[in-house]
């Protein structure tokens, strides 16, 4: 295991310390129980928008913390759900008295500590609702998830309701929202190595070196199939198919492109990819209005890519625009 | 090889469809030759700031091209020196009257190159000065070049000249400006892997499952030291020594502190190390008043990560913060 860390037990303790230290400007970082949240928190008469969710993912969700995205992010072990007592106990600090919203990407165990915190916050007299992204095409049922995996567009759900909630829509507009962008979203990744999860020391999972997985989840959970390598425009168009045939997405529509390293890719062979996705979208008769590029959502040092495409509409796109100043999302301000 | 790539030949121009795709409203491209220029270029009575290298160390250089930061980048193959054309023509679209800067990282074929372009523009009567970055403090000379290597402090001046030349500063004043970041700013580099050049399809380098090199170039070059794999404490510690000690820091001095993955390493992996940096810059009495993070000059797939120190004055700060907006870099705007 070749990896910039102490031990293994320390790596997330000793990423939050180095958070901290980075962005006092942005965000404050509470520990035991584990949470980073918006330095000026809570924002009175604001939505609060909170998600988190196994690390290894990083930027998400913690350097989406900030003005005009999350209020605050709880990270679990690497790629374990956090648990309800940091849902809970970060929503407490930044609350505003608008309500709060959780963010959940669809994993079993992120779904039971959501839920069980949502109890704990409600009974403390917090408005709570709970969205549930569940975006990747890949696969319906997986290793530790019933239904379809959240993948990417957490990300994009994030950023656009952190700045509905910057508007002072309600709570129940924010949810909204939420269910809007997932409901218009479809993802799919893919892997050309494994990653090692720093407690295992080894590998998640064997992949021969001529061979890919095509439909990998963001912990390695196995995808649709393995095959030989292929060239990039043909991967990109084995992920591109099945997320234009999902929704489906309609000639004429507007749409954000989302691609996304899993943490070992390079920018230069992510924008290989753009080019050829971007390529098949616009065959496809769509309008790409706005694009992201780079390692969003990423499975530690895995390498690899993902797909997101979110239909647009103009309340998306005035949303999207809006300002946002965190450490990984930053613009307008 | 497992990359997300088309035939090795066509990497570097499909990269630069995919930044054409995706960036319009920022920059456009200019095919045989090759560069990336302001879509808003020429910015009459402005400064011009001309960048290049090989390509591999994305988002360096082309993903820096915007305002306040490069007016145009010119792409080499991976891992070799774009040529006086590609510099010149380059230099012809973005000079808007005021002169051109080019910015090189000191490389003996960039150095031949861009000399022999600067002399062609200046035939062509386009003022040009040119200012060389050799931060690394790892080696004395190196395998492609005489003296120290230019690394991160390259990303600093860009930024940091581009704000300038905004304000409105003439040529020889920003120049001014450039040589002292490179002054000012000290780098140094480790591998845990090596990388692939997509033309030789085999690992740069050999370096076995429990060893690191500590000094290494970004294109692979010879280190310090190769030794077995330590903690991330320990190797960020035998980055910083030789960084403080080189120009040297003094207690009190106000610095910018830069942790660059080299492609392959993680933002989790950064931010541990950017703890302990922060850290041992503490200690050193150093105050930490800015700081980067991220993959901003890498090595292709490389994992490791390279520290950069830049001593700051009121000067800096202020050029340091002022807006940019690029596709890899964005604030204020």
């Amino acid at each position: 295991m070749k990896k910039l860390i102490n031990k293994p037990e320390d790596v997330v303790v000793e990423e939050l310390k180095g958070i901290e230290y980075a962005h006092p400007d942005l965000v404050k970082v509470h520990y035991d129980p584990n949470f980073i949240y918006r330095a000026d928190a809570p924002v009175q008469g604001k939505v609060a928008i909170v998600s988190g969710g196994g690390s290894g993912h990083e930027p998400m969700h913690g350097g989406f913390v900030g003005m005009g995205m999350l209020d605050a992010a709880c990270p679990g072990a690497v790629f374990t759900s956090p648990t309800p007592d940091q849902m809970l106990e970060a929503a407490k600090m930044v609350h505003g008295g608008a309500g709060v919203l959780y963010i959940v990407k669809n994993y079993t165990g992120d779904i039971l500590n959501f839920d069980m915190a949502a109890d704990l916050a409600r009974s403390e007299g917090i408005e709570v609702e709970s969205v549930v992204t569940n975006d990747d095409v890949a696969v319906q049922d997986s290793l530790y998830t019933a239904g379809r995996r959240g993948v990417g567009v957490t990300v994009l759900a994030e950023k656009i309701c952190g700045a509905a909630a910057e508007e002072g829509r309600s709570l129940g507009e924010v949810a909204e929202i939420c269910r809007k962008v997932n409901g218009w979203g479809r993802s799919m990744g893919m892997a050309l190595t494994s990653c090692t999860v720093p407690h295992a020391g080894k590998p998640t999972f064997d992949l021969p070196d001529d061979e890919m997985e095509i439909g990998i989840g963001i912990h390695g959970e196995p995808g649709r199939t393995r095959m030989k390598l292929k060239s990039a425009d043909e991967i990109t168009g084995m992920l591109m198919e099945p997320i234009l045939n999902d929704l489906p997405f309609r000639a004429g529509d507007e749409v954000l492109l989302f691609v996304n390293s899993m943490g070992g890719t390079p920018l230069i062979e992510l924008y290989v990819v753009y080019r050829k996705a971007y390529e098949i979208a616009v065959n496809a008769g769509l309008k790409v209005v706005r694009n992201l590029i780079g390692p969003y959502i990423t499975s530690l040092e895995m390498a690899g890519c993902s797909i997101t495409l979110l239909k647009m509409d103009d309340e998306l796109i005035r949303l999207w625009d809006a300002p946002v100043k965190t450490p990984a999302l930053r613009w307008g301000v």
